[in-house]
């Protein structure tokens, strides 16, 4: 048992999951389960996630040694500001934010010198939403990135072991550092896939489907994700996401150029080139 | 037996798989399969495509009664110039292009009235080429769409009987309508695919997936089709895929400026009328 009494702040599929899968190895003890709505809070009892429920933050980061923050990161200020004078001085906060700068700036500020904090992003999660859809194995073989900061080894050796323990592969990383990557990786993808989405929404969306293969498909699946969700992460991470959105508008610009000069060579270039990256980030996808 | 005498010009995955599954539903007697490399030609007899071969596309159309075109879009006019002194009066021609406009005016040109050319366009294909990654399944289950043109009702009726005997299903659309559908449907998804990967592709690809979930693989996974063909489609359709790559960028931009604007909300609206979009193309997907 690495934790004993263990707060989750927003018990969702990510917060659910996580009380879980470390239940599971034996590594979480009692789990205080904290969301809005009724319906979450029970749901998380139904499924084992969590011992206890309740809507107020405070009462439940009382006495605990974990305080796992999985609500939506435009939520994860005011929840600091909240839980920072009832957090014992020997605590762990962590959280599951998709952006990690800003959060640990906060938490620098809010949660004080006293309070250890380790910003988290697990890269795992479905576009399905609530504790309904949590599952023990959503770490499995799953990337789990670490800001440890200013908390000490100690600190950083225990939740590793924990996010070791649910089947995670954990990787320090720098928040800043972290922000710019995950804007290239994982931000601009849904600023992508989404503007391809309201391009073609002046047609009849049936129609579409019956003239399309599994291209589009894939290439729009994740504007399907959760609209609030990412506009928190948009906003956090706009520093970097902004430049990398005008690089994807001018890369759609030089192949208007090139079809409007009717320049295939230019074309079949630009074509190349995005094949080589592709194939470089997924050599070895047998058909990518 | 629907056509006993067959000639393949193209025998590649799809020319390949077309005759596979046409002989082993018993729709296609002896079928000739033309390329210019012999190892495609050794490869489409060993696994059964071809009964017999020649590089030459004159001699296999030779007494053909089906001549089915299976060369990239760009190749198509050429290979009309070429074959049409040579084929039969009561010969069908038809294609698999991804284009139909201009391929169905190449076709009225350079086949003239007397013989029967009916545009083709299988919705299926991996990413893979050549009559290696041929299958007699690889049209189950997919649309097969068809541009009957000036071509007599008989033509028709026994094109779908084949069409439905390797399991597509046929669909008969205008050349015009196809190729403004299919820049949405298909065409647009290519170039916001390979934008997203130039626009990422001054980092680090082992770095990017490292700290990429599985959004960042689906959408890129059409970037790495084949560059060659994808130009040809891009020359060929540029009429329809210039306005629709246009909103691309456009919805690209409008991204960019509510962030600069830190206009949060509008930011959520475009989201949100993305996801709409996206949910109504694809209602029935449990994780979208």
């Amino acid at each position: 048992m690495l934790y004993k009494q263990v707060a989750i702040i927003g018990i969702g599929q990510i917060g659910a999951s996580f009380a879980l899968a470390g239940k599971a190895a034996g590594l979480l003890g009692h789990v205080v389960g904290v969301a809005r709505s009724p319906e979450t809070l029970a749901t998380a009892v139904d499924i084992g996630a969590a011992d206890a429920t309740t809507p107020d933050a405070t009462e439940a980061v009382r006495g605990a040694d974990l305080v796992y923050l999985a609500v939506p990161v435009g939520a994860m200020r005011p929840v600091m500001a909240q839980i920072a004078p009832h957090v014992a001085a020997e605590c762990l906060v962590t959280d599951a934010g998709s952006t990690k700068s800003r959060i640990c700036e906060w938490a620098r500020h809010m949660l004080g010198d006293e309070v250890a904090f380790i910003g988290g992003h697990p890269m795992a999660g479905s576009e399905k939403h609530g504790p309904a859809s949590a599952s023990a194995d959503l770490f499995a073989g799953s990337t789990y990135l670490l800001c440890p900061g200013q908390a000490g080894e100690a600190h950083l050796t225990r939740l590793k072991q924990l996010v070791c323990g649910i089947g995670g592969r954990p990787l320090v990383v720098e928040p800043q550092r972290h922000d710019q990557i995950l804007a290239l990786s994982s931000h601009l993808a849904h600023i992508s896939s989404s503007a391809l989405c309201l391009a073609i929404s002046a047609a009849d969306p049936e129609e579409v489907v019956r003239f399309a293969a599994g291209g589009l498909r894939d290439t729009t699946r994740i504007a399907a994700s959760n609209v609030e969700m990412w506009r928190d992460i948009l906003a956090e991470n706009a520093e970097h996401i902004l430049p990398a959105a005008r690089q994807l508008q001018d890369a759609t610009g030089d192949f208007i150029t090139a079809i409007e000069n009717e320049n295939w060579d230019r074309v079949a270039r630009l074509l190349a080139a995005a094949k080589d990256f592709r194939d470089r980030m997924y050599p070895d996808t047998e058909t990518n």
